[in-house]
């Protein structure tokens, strides 16, 4: 299939300040699908087509193709690669053991240092927000050491060009920056992970993530003033 | 590279109970790659070889193909089918929508069921292990659906032939059967999932399972006197 051949068939339910859809909107843009439409969804009125789309977890981001869904947002980008081989860069290295490699640290972007993370925002006492920061921290170097065996001292962990644990990572670079701005704590720490600090700079400056990615601001607005209010929202609907 | 074309290179550190390992020990089998030489360990005192090759998380199963490691269960079983094509049929279908739907269930049935019924297991209360066991059900419930869905009426969720679902949740059955015996709740049940529940016989008649799978007595002793503290020493040492 060639690069943008169904392209008009592609659309991408998302919501703006999602880092999950970021994912999703960098690996689009990377591989060149840049008309694929964008449907910006109220998380608080989800749209039928959403719920009818993604019936078990009625999460953004949904890539729907030719009407199809494929939802959750690291299976959407290795649907990407295999939906559309011809277009741009694979995101997975060809050598199995280096694919199985991304796909691990991958899984440990959300399993290590998401789900760590996030009790910085949703934590009731300091303590618990200092845990949760500094188990964040703990999994950025792990991704430091991670970064250095994968990417062989090139650019990025998929090599000279971004690949899947940078798309991985990466939909949180924004967020990392916006929770500096918003709590003083820079996760992205010259000092602690250097060369994942440099990444980040790579990966926030690329053209992908540029037309992708919303402003740091925005997001650390969305992080003082929204986030909390929508998360109990949707936790009290308990549909996240 | 033909069946089995470097197989003696195959090294698969396991422990007999884990249900994790009997994923890859089963996909090995289905593969036909059966002169991988199977390494048990102590999770007590884990090996150097296991703790060299798994910095990361020290857990089984780990595959090591001519010295190199790869771990997690489904990426050891993504990783026969990459580095093995011509090694039977492949766990993923071919579709890259059918593709991305089976790696959504593979990952529900860790993510929902598994993390869900493990508080059985865990659990300091009744009410806790009772409510775990319903949400596990629930969960099977869901997998009842797909089922439906990706098997299109066939025997597994790979078709004719077992595939990645199956050998994700397939990993499970002995387990579910076991503590079938243990604590008198069947998860596997005719009147709730129906389909799931001619799946599991389906399942663990095949000569893969039969040959990789240990006794269903021996898994609920196993639950019935050693998991508990097995797991208690693991977590003290914070090194599951």
């Amino acid at each position: 299939m060639a690069a943008g051949g169904d392209n008009e068939e592609l659309k991408l339910l998302g919501f703006w300040a999602s880092p999950f859809v970021h994912r999703a909107q960098v690996a689009l843009q990377l591989k060149g699908l840049t008309s694929c439409e964008y449907v910006e969804e109220d998380l608080r009125e989800k749209s039928d087509l959403l719920l009818a789309s993604n019936p078990v977890h009625r999460k953004v981001p949904v890539l729907l193709h030719a009407g199809k869904p494929v939802f959750e947002s690291m299976l959407i980008v290795q649907y990407l690669d295999e939906a559309f081989p011809a277009a741009g860069a694979s995101f997975l290295p060809a050598d199995p053991h280096a694919r199985a490699a991304a796909r691990f640290w991958a899984a440990y972007a959300d399993d290590h240092f998401f789900s760590t993370w996030i009790k910085a925002f949703v934590g009731t006492t300091e303590e618990e927000k200092a845990a949760a920061n500094e188990g964040a921290a703990v999994a950025l170097q792990k991704m430091e050491d991670a970064l250095e065996e994968c990417s062989k001292g090139k650019a990025f962990f998929g090599g000279d060009n971004p690949g899947y644990v940078d798309i991985a990572l990466g939909g949180f670079v924004a967020w990392i920056r916006g929770y500096h701005q918003v709590a003083g704590v820079n996760l992205l720490d010259d000092a602690r992970t250097p060369l994942l600090a440099a990444w980040a700079e790579r990966f926030a400056a690329l053209d992908a993530a540029k037309a992708a990615v919303p402003d740091v601001d925005r997001i650390a607005d969305f992080a003082r003033h929204d986030l909390l209010p929508l998360l109990q929202h949707l936790h009290g609907k308990a549909d996240k």
